[in-house]
């Protein structure tokens, strides 16, 4: 994880576009975390977003691990920059299932034009230890004059 | 594109498993085509499936394209083999900005044990010509005795 | 591949750039085609490139491809600009045996700030179709004021 | 990184596969570090690895990344089992500057039949901290009956 230096009112503008964005509010997802080049976001298990042998789809967890990461990059930005999605790549380590599911995202490297970020999941079951069942890197660019996560 | 042998019945099994996968059925996507080492999902926009400047989340696009990556390596599978997928990287190329989106993905490589595809995604937008607007490479691994895509 | 407008001098500039890549003379890499956002390499199989089992090693794969995935987009970019490589995914179909090997990228989309390109990886042996071995994605930064590729 | 069980004779194993590689040989690179589960591979910056400014190119770093990351997933296989590169990504986080470069490589997931593995690349410069210049995920493939790494 890079160093950073957390700028005003960060957290602030995460929260108010993570709201904005309608596809975290359908399949479920919560931000729980929100700190200096780290985000944390929550999901229940959920039968609407399931493969077919019911377990949660890959695609789901790709696009709460891009959400993540992108709030990661957007905590290290100034008021007026946003984060676009340039990339990502996502390995899938081991089926997706569980009760709950958290993603964690940290900024590896802040660059003025770049940012890399990682992510994990990881699943829960009751009665046993979280499991990582995925892991992701995303690169962003900063985008200057356009507030927010651009995915 | 690899050359391919079709197994009969593939496109039985391939529609069979995609009515499964409630996560397709919850953002609306439809398999629109289904041939030897080819697949097309569409989806119409929807405003439950947003970012927070009102486009199609990135991680949406992700999802349709790994379950287009996973259905073509599916199609060139014997009857009694599934596929999982190991790992997908997608490049984001423009906003997805549109009012349909189409998914194709087609296999570049059919090993023994892995499948490699590659998916490109469109968006259309009314009087105007279909956009590419991201790209997916897809890793596959074929699992015997365990039919189906095990996203 | 995108709609490209050729930019003067852009083969020269490829070709005097290329020149200063030791790496690439080190590796024996001639560059054998520069066309408007198309490049080819082409590399004679050595001794001592090798990984263990006498093959050309993966890491010479992604170097070569690298290149031509830097250089296919420097030849879109200005007089004054250059482009730094952020990122690329390299996919290994088959083993790199051969005589020789042709590197050949492609520009998928070239945008202001970023260039997302594709490169491919053949093998030639005598008296046999050249075999596809690789696959590269690529995502290149237009780097204003510092001509050439950064890699 | 993933929890391992060491097996007899890795190391010896590791060795062994690693001086048949003449790539390592011919960028100068050696094994300075062997555990289980964990590779460093070490490089002193050369004329002959550069890039057209004088810096290493990138494809070597992402060559030295990559046998980093096979002998790391090495180490955990049994006698008779070798692995094979399927892909990697790798991100470019800094100009490869500097007269030695450190690259680490450690076992995330140790499957039966897929192993992911993450890399870091590192560029010494006198009298400053080694910084982080790349960073590598790759994927890796067990291959039983063939020993080593089949790059």
């Amino acid at each position: 994880m890079a160093k950073v230096t957390p700028i005003e009112g960060y957290e602030e503008r995460v929260r108010a576009s993570f709201v904005r964005q309608n596809a975290m509010k359908t399949i479920g997802a919560s931000l729980t975390k929100v700190g200096p080049g780290l985000i944390e976001i929550e999901l229940p298990f959920s039968d609407a977003l399931t493969q077919q042998h019911g377990f949660l789809h890959a695609g789901v967890v790709s696009m709460a691990l891009d959400s993540a990461c992108g709030y990661a990059a957007l905590t290290l930005m100034p008021a007026n920059t946003g984060v676009l999605s340039i990339e990502f790549k996502v390995n899938l380590l081991a089926a997706a299932k569980g009760e709950r599911f958290l993603f964690r995202a940290t900024v590896t490297k802040s660059g003025r034009t770049i940012i890399v970020t990682d992510g994990q999941a990881f699943a829960s079951q009751p009665d046993a230890e979280p499991r990582l069942i995925a892991t992701m890197t995303a690169t962003m660019m900063a985008v200057a004059g356009r507030p927010g996560v651009q995915d």
